[in-house]
């Protein structure tokens, strides 16, 4: 990575696309937000409407916690590693725990009313998203933050653990939107036809959702803005450039 | 990137790869037809089952081809540019003639059965996926095939290219499987939850569908795999760079 003029100016334009990701993330959650408030009776644990706690507990957990981990690489790129990498985990923490919730919430509900499970393509979908969610979790602790992993293993699985979490992100997008287009389908299919405005407001979440995946993985993707390798990284990554004699590890993530 | 005895082993595995994604996209198309088939009545361009044409020419055109499309940089990657370039412009033709055939054949249905037309998320994402589908491949032609664009231009241009590239291929796929969700809530809903084979055949094509966009993105993000450049374009390269005195311009696609 060459520090040409036009790169270092950056950074700066990298501060807008991130505003612009949260904007996008923290609408997405209002809007969901709204329309089981407005639309769908409100929110509650023990009733009836426990089923509305799961769209928005996904819709935090999995798409905007999700996202947000990932874009830690990128927002404190001129912080220590592991201060980066403890954030990147504690924060799939919380969007294991928060999608948790919101997978308890639909399967008690299902119960309660005597509905059965996991038969739509959205729920084959989640179920996969959220169990690969939490198996990449897992070996990205073993790997990452447990201390046993040698620097070799790391740097192997490391391009592995990057894109299967740019696929569980975009998998959990698209299983957003097939619960949008499947709930639509149950709660309003005579009126959808006619441009009602719930219709309209879930159709445009689901653009929304499409629009935060698509301006978190812009921000990820550009090799301008990828996490500079501090000082002491550089020097260990050539101790072992030299040891291995084979290509240097990639210092940035 | 270093020809280090690992990577000189790569383009083994990358065939591989290649074969299961074609495995994967011809199994999408078959089960396609076999849906429409053996569950919806078969495919007609006259009767009611014009219908049965959509899905079909969708899968066809906006996942295989436009997926097979990104991937000849990879499986030509030791062609010239610009034969690869031309192969990889009339792929995409292809496929938005395949697609554009898949439009009218719903638009006709919805005209002639007197359905509302653009009301679903499905509809949306669709329109959307197909609308900037045709603008990135004009834009592609106007930057990279038509001659008057500066190798500058092309430069800047082209990791938007890559980015929307990818990102068109995976709203594609999205839309396909909103497109999935849709069409079992309105032809068995009422059996679906029974786990009935065509609910069951269905939900697999998602899957499908999914792993075949898995495999094409691993393929294109593999640093290894990528195009090495030519002879004649690494010396353009190194004019280049000593001409701007920036950065060199990525000449592997």
């Amino acid at each position: 990575m060459e520090g040409s003029p036009t790169r270092s100016l950056s950074p700066a334009w990298l501060s807008y696309y991130v505003a612009i990701s949260q904007i996008l993330g923290l609408t997405v959650i209002t809007m969901a937000g709204v329309w089981m408030g407005q639309y769908r009776g409100g929110i509650a644990w023990t009733s009836s409407l426990q089923f509305n706690v799961h769209p928005l507990c996904m819709i935090i957990g999995m798409v905007f916690l999700q996202g947000d981990a990932l874009l830690v690489y990128r927002v404190f790129r001129n912080e220590t590693k592991r201060a980066t990498k403890i954030l990147h985990g504690v924060l799939h923490v919380f969007a294991l725990v928060i999608a948790l919730v919101g997978l308890i919430a639909v399967f008690e509900y299902h119960r309660k009313q005597g509905y059965p499970d996991m038969y739509s393509l959205h729920s084959w979908c989640g179920i996969a998203a959220f169990s690969l969610y939490f198996v990449q979790w897992l070996l990205g602790f073993c790997f990452f933050l447990f201390p046993g992993a040698s620097f070799l293993l790391r740097s192997k699985y490391k391009p592995q653990h990057i894109f299967f979490g740019a696929f569980l992100l975009i998998l959990s997008i698209t299983t957003a939107l097939l619960g949008i287009m499947e709930l639509l389908l149950f709660s309003i299919k005579d009126k959808y036809s006619s441009f009602v405005p719930e219709g309209i407001l879930a159709n445009t979440l689901g653009l929304l959702l499409i629009a935060f995946g698509a301006v978190t993985g812009y921000i990820l993707t550009r090799d301008e803005w990828r996490r500079p390798p501090l000082a002491e990284e550089m020097a260990l990554s050539m101790d072992f450039k030299t040891l291995t004699e084979g290509e240097s590890p990639s210092s940035s993530q």
